[in-house]
């Protein structure tokens, strides 16, 4: 006994030992409610233990509210609840049912791809990934334990809209970078773009109102939109970017203009015009998603949509996700100055502010310089990459595809021109079976009357996370692949098979 | 010529002016749409520069859509434009008005509080801030290296619930420190929090639902759900929690029970019964804010709500913003088993995921048992600034006030027996000539009929980014500035004074 009161871990271990017994005790009703408990004196002897043992017991059954006391007396079992309750509700009856609200319903119907394993593909053209090896670890560590190092003395919630040495950083990256020229407080540092369409849609939409997209559009900004309620207003999009002679009446619209997702046409002057105009006219706001701006090949980027904005209309969204990993979770919206307070109180509410320690390493990035420099750099990966890709295409495939969106980004568009969309569904079989990861362009249109989705398969290949031998050797495949399903039959059964609306995605 | 010609430089200088000069002739009319340009040829003699740099130059005008080209024929600025548009829309009218969502409208009536600069006040007890130095940096910086270099083959999206290995260190950490068992699948990895209120607001709420919140409250928590649209329903909070007797019908609850904020108090066992059965009867869920959990200093921490829910109604929150920073904005939720797809989805539409490397390096912060080494060494330092506190309020202040909630968490609130609430507006004013940054209870109450509003002005005392030194300080200077204030006839003008419903906040 005396060898147990010695051991100095003992107490940490019997206390709640001694808790859960007496617990143990109520439960079964072997202590009612109302009933005594023994004295400190009485129960450190049944268990061996020293009375100041049991008396934290006790004190943390009282504290928990198992127990009270009166001045005096002993401990003794609250009363006024059931010690039953305490097991047996889950067998009375079963939970009720899950009531979400609208918002929550609407998200029960959106199809989530599936995590798909990339190590078991030998070429996995999903777009949106990138090679680990292009990311600048060394100088991210770097920038990183810098910022550990410089700690304020206090640590607190920073800026609702980010960190002003990263808003100040943005602001000088995006006039050399992009011609864009804002105030600091017109930036606002998210999450990521995902976060940027989430918080312009909270912002401006109400369930009903009506949002203008390109059609096809990026998968995620419609379901964003159609998640906060919205109508959408598919517009066809053509070699001058989304057509403007359907624009309506609507609170929003989203566009791509500098490489349009996935088409990857560029939006013409006119049409640049005709939209600001519209948007004016209406009162309404126009997303520019930059997503891949920072990759044009051939020439300077295009300016942006928000440089001719004259009304105030237009929010920027940029991101590091093509440019430094998709994980960091980083990116960044330009806003009328009208919006910043706003958005300001919108993204307290939703997660206080992006990560400091991000945004201090992204903004020590920024000025010292290395963003730029690694942007030059994996432009230039990425050049090599999309060689390699349509040299491939042409040498393999080159009678039987049509790529198109090739000038920009991290991705092309290739279309089957073989294949009708009713061999859709064998062919995306066939190609998991021989370890290609590919993706079709049909799931990203919307239905509309004023466009007639494609009649042949067309693939979202994205290559940036792909070496160029991999690339090489996924295109000869797609190319043999494609050679069987051609001298194979029509399936019957695939006749009448449609791409789902919502299926996997190619963002 | 030839010199400038030669320098490699200079084309990418020189392609960027000859296109802002074709602009500037485009927007003043000089080249009106239709216009012919020169022959390539013929600028690059204007210019002084080879003709490829003037083909540069014209490339980046078709793809930016300013020029059209036939086959054969010298490029011409496109048609179907108002080149006067380009400059002239916003001479013509204002912008339209900013046009915001019902949530956005609502947003606006919250008062943000200014971010004070601690360094100024001689002590500033704001709850919320930690001390840096308890940030464990070279752990820290220990597990953010080893992440950054253990990187996948492929950057890509994570799962939107969180990292695989932070939820299985998270599922472990719950079970060992606070008692709680759960499936992987329950937890949800949540930018602090924050996101995690905002998350079951979206998910559970409609506008015009009702929820069950304490009174007084944790101020974002409200903020949160007025957003949402929600009817709040505030119950008073006694020695026993939040008083269950006025549980009505609706979809939420949201509660402190292990140490109720601000006022300190453990929710019984009797009262979290009735709120477990009322949640169960109504089908309403119960969001458990474990804010504070690992800080109880006097005994086991007490176990979660959670624990004895049967029913599939408690949300559980726990954070990092009290053992680690507030800064890191990592937080988790433990939800009911039907909720997880649910949270999966909004979650990815939120912002994708919680940044990977934070998620990554915590899992193996937690994996190698830092991470409860560093709480327990925290909880011994903020014990140890406790004690400070309450040893220089009992000796400076011991007849004048009454400490509350002190067994627990990182502050107390302190009601300052002689000062009637007329008086809090002066306080503060005297409180911040003589440097201290002191946070009114009396802002975090709800007007309602069931709960009179404190009399007496009660503080926030946060102590967990001071220093021992500074606390007594603190105290000392408070108790002198009491003092003057006693000694001062009660100004008439602030007799009305009211502290405002959603002022400065102590979260």
């Amino acid at each position: 006994l005396s060898d147990r009161k010695a051991d100095p871990g003992h107490r940490v271990r019997v206390v709640p030992a001694i808790c859960e017994a007496i617990k143990g005790q109520i439960r079964t009703g072997a202590s009612g409610p109302g009933a005594r408990l023994p004295s400190t004196r009485a129960l450190a002897a049944e268990w061996g233990v020293s009375r100041t043992t049991v008396t934290a017991a006790y004190e943390q059954l009282l504290a928990e509210g198992y127990l009270e006391t009166r001045q005096g007396a002993r401990a003794q079992v609250v009363r006024g609840f059931d010690p039953h309750a305490l097991k047996s509700i889950k067998d009375q009856q079963p939970a009720p049912a899950m009531r979400l609200s609208d918002y929550g319903q609407r998200l029960l119907d959106f199809a989530v791809p599936p995590q798909s394993d990339a190590s078991r593909l030998v070429a996995d053209f999903r777009y949106g990934d990138l090679a680990a090896a292009d990311f600048p670890t060394i100088a991210w560590k770097k920038a990183i334990n810098a910022t550990l190092l410089h700690r304020p003395s206090r640590l607190r919630y920073d800026d609702p809209c980010g960190s002003v040495a990263l808003r100040e950083a943005l602001q000088g990256y995006l006039w050399r970078a992009r011609g864009l020229r804002c105030e600091v407080d017109q930036i606002v540092v998210v999450n990521g773009s995902q976060q940027g369409l989430d918080l312009c849609a909270r912002l401006l939409l109400n369930p009903g109102d009506r949002v203008v997209v390109e059609n096809p559009c990026y998968n995620l900004a419609l379901q964003t939109f159609v998640a906060a309620g919205a109508e959408l207003i598919p517009l066809a999009v053509d070699r001058e970017g989304m057509r403007t002679d359907g624009l309506c009446e609507a609170r929003l619209s989203y566009v791509t203009p500098s490489h349009q997702f996935p088409l990857g046409s560029v939006m013409s002057v006119r049409r640049r015009q005709e939209l600001l105009a519209w948007a004016r006219r209406t009162g309404s706001y126009v997303i520019e998603d930059d997503y891949d701006g920072e990759y044009r090949f051939d020439m300077a980027p295009i300016p942006p949509l928000q440089l001719m904005d004259s009304g105030e209309r237009v929010i920027y969204l940029g991101t590091v996700s093509k440019t430094l990993s998709p994980t960091l979770r980083l990116g960044y919206l330009v806003v009328p100055p009208a919006l910043s307070t706003p958005c300001s109180k919108a993204k307290r509410l939703m997660d206080r502010h992006t990560p400091s320690l991000e945004q201090e390493a992204f903004a020590a990035f920024i000025d010292s310089g290395s963003y730029e420099r690694h942007v030059r750099r994996v432009r230039r990966r990425n050049g090599d990459r999309r060689a390699a890709l349509l040299a491939a295409l042409s040498e393999h495939l080159g009678n039987q595809v049509t790529v198109v969106g090739a000038d920009a980004g991290l991705h092309v568009v290739v279309w089957l021109d073989g294949v009708p969309q009713e061999r859709a569904h064998e062919l995306f079989e066939r190609a998991h079976a021989v370890g290609l990861g590919l993706y079709p362009v049909g799931s990203l249109y919307l239905p509309s009357p004023s466009v007639s989705p494609p009649h042949i398969v067309g693939l979202v290949v994205g290559y940036a996370s792909l070496s160029e031998r991999d690339i090489v050797h996924g295109v000869r495949r797609l190319a043999t692949m494609l050679e069987d399903l051609q001298a194979t039959p029509v399936r019957n059964k695939h006749l009448t098979h449609q791409p789902s609306r919502r299926g996997p995605t190619a963002g």
